[in-house]
């Protein structure tokens, strides 16, 4: 097919090396008369090259005469003829290898590369069709997949309790026909939630959430770890149960007294009754305290009358209510003898036995969501609705036989906040559910990424996801940051479960709102992440991220919004700090002092700023001191401009809001150092020394980053030099490439039933994955 | 009720100002041991009280006898009584208050307060029920809604042309009818899309795709114009739309010839014949150029034969071609006297006009996604599928009569990308959609916060969202941000428009890829935050944001996955570079070193590193030259990065591999740079001054909100001072405001028809919403 005079000209020894540099230049896109000006003025150059050759190089070269198609493929072969015999040492770059192809030097063909720009281009890229694979992977190494533990020992570290309860969970995970087909029309799939709740009511998850009554267990401790577990199906079924056990069930367990426990509980624990928890209205949402429904005490009837007393004041959001329950615990300002006691709980039947709205209630849907479609919320309206006054669960505040209201908890809103403190369970499981989520996610992802294929160079297979920084950098940070919210979770857990009846519980409810926001917010970051690397194949609903991001978005809104929670932890944190001056003035005093000296030093101390050796960024010392510090300095001076705004005769509220940003910028850096203090206790108390050593890698890296996330800070504060922040990053990335190879051990640690993981992308290619 | 003892006491002259301390310190929670005792240290500290206010007051502050919840009462509004009578100025406080309920000084109270810690306490809360709404707000002023401009003006700025087709589009979205009911199953939802689409073909839409042939358009402007409008509504017609007209009709269009237009684009314009656009395999999604579908010609029959060699190679994600297509554009490795020339594109048809998959067809449904679950994405294999030579859209490679390959573009790898120019319409439309689906979100998100109300003062109505600081924080940026994307989508499509057919569409392209991913990545950002800003609601799918979310997520991935174009934007980039010291050695090198002259001028200026006025923030000088350092810093230091790799043997694929995380950073610096100019050049072209003003605000907001984020790397790097690193990010916070008192006027001026914002959120109390 070549003419004969190419043909020839392809075999001149002295055209030969420019094969590959037209080749190239031609193919890399039209050849400018700039490029062509500077390539022929090389040719005039090179005394070596007869006439007849600099005569077809002219020819080749005349950018009113392009090479055909057939042309640039003879160049192409011809190269890849004569370049076999080459040396791997002589085909690194494009000029080296025209310069082994000639007999001249190869110094002379750099300079015609440069001039045509081609020195970037990639000599592989001549052997594109060359054949078959040899067998080599594309692409620089990335961390291979060797994790350094066994992942039973891990299991060991992440679940050292409650095994049974899990256990009970995982075989309920593992039947396919557990799980839920998002297909099915909107009211089947409703129904069918409920059904799957059933057989695991039935196998004794609703019992546990009610120790003392229903289950021997010392507490609710194995009904947690249960619905943590849950966490790994589908969410639709988590949160319903979480409604009627948690919610619902914990209203009646945790504010009802023992006559509301033996007539209501039993039935509670088997799903015969089932129920809702009727406390948000349509204008109030995160603002409790100010629900307006009424519960007025009518001496005459000894019953309390349930009255929704306008529009925003429905009950609103209501999980349960659309459809299946038939209780609900309402929750009104409770007005006995004309005189308003503030919010409390009232059992309301909704629904009678054949699931028609009872009397004077008014029941509505509240529609197609953006996921959780599984669960039937709805709106409520009572129109004075009346129940018997033992309806009233009235362990903080009660109405006695005389008509007057009681409580062993004089203040109102004492009795409020600590009414609410049985919120805590709840945020604890949303969180642990939040976490199981995002672990699914993960998982889902690093196996499709240690398998799928995307580019490369020619010839090889292409590389594999896994081997792209980028997507590293986009998911093994996620990773450590969702065993960071492991840890975060079960020591709120733990705090919950050890908690004193009767005691202070400010503590531990800070602790959980940190866990809460801390553990959602993750889900939310990580679970788009792994949508986001798993391309289209994430958007599919059957490879699970897609549904676990739209069914758990809603999880940093309900159970206390985040930003308001936030704030929480920020008041209980600034409390702290105004506590520690009151305390004992000369000691506090004293404390300061010694604190603030400490701190100058960290600060000036030249070594500190500058220190950047791996053993220094790794310590413990400097990642939880960073972040030690960053929290006491933001607590110190959003207090300083909270009490310079109300100096100046503005109240506390108003001071409060106008630093909002401040305020939640501040309790962010006191909930990443509450994190990494539960995932440094975490590590602590792990056995196994390579898992320990595992865990703490994680830990580092976790820390790190957040200090590089926020770095900008750490240099406006001249906390770090510059030298030191880009130190942070080098190490950050190591970090990453050494927990990343532990990636797919930790996932298999998670322990998360095949069934959950039923992507098709989480088991692509199962024999190619990278080991 | 209350004991006379009690009753007299609460008269007590002596005792009257201990009562508002007293109730808050019960209130505020349970006394301590410590704190009483220093409240009885001080008592005994007073001398005028007399015996019987002393024993009065040890009876009250016993930590063993709490006060009843009456007793609390009592004393509530024994203070409400007595305070009634103070002067605004005597309550600001509670010591204030005591002292001024006192004959005695007022200081005397002051260290009582303080040591029990109640300073803080807002002294509002004791007239928290005290009575009816004064008709003061709650909290602090906010910015008012007060549109400095005219809406129309402004929608004149934002939308200077094809009013006509948006007005089509407009009048289409404008009925209630055309919206998507999301709970009806999902078969019927996606044959309603496909009736919705008849409809906007029917009023013309489809023809506009194809100027010169179905309509007397100039350019495809209009569609395009009726294209970003049609985002106001659901977005799967948009897309279902996109792949019909844009993807299939536009590869017919642009890659096809006379013959094909003759036979194929009115078909395709008036719908009659539904199409598809098969390109990405399971196993090939951005890797197109290795896409194993083949395409042989067989010069015996003269026809192709299209086939699925394997697996990997079937057409995955196809949309459309589950449910509807009758005909698919095919990209295959065209094989001619077995010789491969890359992919091409080749019409098959899939679908009989019964509907029935043709011979050799197979057809599947990749089944339910995250979202746009109206839009049917479906696979496809081919099975030695036959079509005629003509079938070959041939524009950019044809075969001959004589059965030869023949192309006016040589090089495989130029004629390739030329072809995967005709993505360029697809992403620009993409990303204008994007961004009118997030000016929906941020309507119906402004609306909202701008009537809900959420705790507050007692006594007074709640705040609004909208006085939240941290509320605005998270939106108005977003506004600004979709204003900036906004005219990058606007500069995108008029450099599509006006490119010159055949000409160099290099710039084109990454400019498209960059408002691409800008415009995508605006999304998925600001729908997140919308969501979050609105709480449940804005998880209930009738508020619309929740869908938007989930349909407009995968916009990022597909018409180019957005890592997969930063990366095509970064290598323009440093092409450029590259070009900027080869065009002319000398010059080159001159100009390089006056730049470097000139920046390092810049980086050591004292006053520049640390001048903090507002007019200096807001110079166009300093933020335009802070993205502009930023940018060309991050070029020099990658492609210094890649050269040195290179330079020690390493291929340039591998070399940019390694400093990937480096790549993206400084492509998004790139991405930043440009839209900023992008902006600027549309405020420039503002004819209206208020209009002018009011957009020049909200660039200023959005470049300085972009340095702010990335305000470490200015440290880092020595550019700025950390005074000035405050000083930016109080006047971020300035301009928020600012910026934030436009934000309904701007939303006004997107011209959403009510009935996509037919959000019931976005219409609460209308009548409430601030001014």
């Amino acid at each position: 097919m070549l003419s004969p005079m190419t043909d020839a000209a392809l075999q001149d020894p002295q055209l030969r090396p420019f094969l590959p540099i037209l080749y190239l230049a031609w193919a890399d896109g039209d050849l400018t008369r700039e490029e062509v000006g500077a390539l022929q003025q090389r040719i005039v150059e090179s005394p070596w090259l007869d006439a007849k050759a600099r005569t077809q190089l002219a020819a080749w070269l005349d950018v009113d005469a392009p090479p055909s198609p057939q042309q640039l493929q003879s160049w192409l072969a011809a190269t890849r003829t004569s370049a076999a015999t080459l040396a791997e040492s002589e085909r690194h770059s494009i000029a080296a290898m025209a310069g082994a192809l000639s007999t001249q030097d190869a110094a002379a063909f750099a300079s015609v590369v440069e001039a045509l720009g081609l020195e970037g281009l990639s000599v592989a890229a001549l052997f594109s069709a060359a054949g078959a694979s040899d067998g080599a992977e594309s692409g620089p190494p990335a961390p291979a997949f060797d994790a350094r533990f066994d992942p039973d020992a891990m299991r060991a570290a992440l679940e050292p309790e409650w095994m049974e309860a899990r256990t009970i969970a995982r075989t309920f995970l593992a039947d396919p026909a557990h799980r839920l087909d998002r297909t099915r029309p909107y009211g089947e799939r409703r129904e069918r939630v409920l059904e799957l709740l059933q057989i695991l009511t039935d196998r004794g998850i609703g019992a546990m959430a009610y120790p003392g009554i229903t289950s021997e267990d010392e507490n609710m401790g194995p009904f947690m770890a249960a619905f943590e577990t849950l966490g790994y199906g589908d969410l639709d079924l988590l949160v319903k149960m979480g409604v009627h056990f948690g919610l619902f069930g914990g209203s009646v367990f945790f504010l009802g007294t023992k006559k509301h426990h033996d007539a209501y509980v039993r039935d509670i624990a088997s799903l015969k009754l089932p129920g809702c928890f009727a406390m948000t209205e349509l204008g109030h949402g995160s603002n409790v305290m100010g629900l307006e429904t009424t519960a007025t005490y009518d001496p005459e009837t000894d019953e309390i009358v349930v009255h929704t007393p306008s529009e925003s004041a429905r009950k609103e959001w209501i999980g349960n209510a659309a459809l299946h329950a038939k209780m609900a615990t309402v929750f009104a300002q409770l007005v006995v003898n004309g005189e308003t006691h503030g919010v409390h709980a009232i059992l309301v039947r909704i629904r009678d036995d054949e699931g028609n709205p009872t009397e004077g209630v008014r029941l509505g849907d509240c529609g197609y969501k953006l996921g959780l479609n599984g669960v039937d919320n709805g709106r409520i309206w009572f129109d004075h609705v009346r129940v018997p006054r033992d309806n009233l669960l009235d362990r903080y505040g009660s109405i006695t036989d005389e008509g007057a209201y009681a409580s062993p908890i004089p203040s109102q809103s004492r009795r409020f906040f600590t009414m609410l403190g049985t919120l805590v369970a709840g945020r604890v499981c949303v969180a642990s559910g939040s976490v199981s989520a995002s672990k699914v996610g993960l998982a889902i992802a690093l196996r499709y990424g240690a398998s799928r294929r995307q580019f490369g160079e020619p010839g090889k297979p292409e590389m594999r996801l896994w081997q792209y920084p980028a997507h590293r950098r986009r998911l093994v940070p996620m990773l450590a940051q969702g065993l960071a919210a492991h840890f975060a979770v079960a020591k709120a857990r733990r705090m919950f479960l050890d908690q004193e009846p009767g005691g202070d519980s400010r503590e531990v409810e800070m602790f959980a709102a940190a866990a809460k926001v801390f553990g959602t917010d993750h889900a939310t970051m990580s679970l788009q992440a792994c949508r986001e690397a798993c391309g289209g194949q994430g958007y599919l609903a059957a490879n699970r991220i897609g549904p676990l991001k739209s069914d758990s978005d809603v999880f940093t809104t309900f159970e206390g919004d985040n930003t308001v929670l936030l704030q929480l932890v920020a008041k209980a944190r600034l409390s702290d700090f105004k506590r520690q001056f009151r305390d004992s003035q000369v000691l506090g005093v004293l404390r300061f002092i010694t604190d603030k000296a400490g701190r100058h030093w960290n600060q000036s101390n030249p070594i500190a700023r500058r220190l950047r050796s791996e053993e220094h960024l790794r310590s413990r010392e400097f990642v939880r001191g960073a972040l030690e510090l960053r929290e006491s300095s933001l607590v110190e001076s959003v207090a300083r401009r909270i009490q310079s705004r109300t100096k100046s005769g503005m109240n506390v509220a108003d001071a409060f809001l106008g630093v909002q940003n401040h305020v939640l910028a501040m309790a962010r850096a006191t909930m990443e150092r509450l994190v990494f203090d539960a995932f440094a206790d975490g590590v602590s108390a792990a056995e196994d020394t390579q898992v320990r050593a595992a865990l703490d890698q994680a830990l580092d890296l976790f820390g790190l980053w957040r200090i590089e996330a926020d770095v900008g800070w750490f240099l406006e504060n001249d906390i770090f030099e510059s030298a030191k922040a880009t130190a942070i990053r080098d190490e950050v990335d190591e970090l990453i490439d050494e927990v990343g190879s532990n990636a797919l051990g930790f996932c298999e640690a998670f322990g998360i039933p095949d069934e959950c993981l039923a992507a098709p992308i989480a088991f692509l290619d199962p024999g190619e994955r990278l080991k």
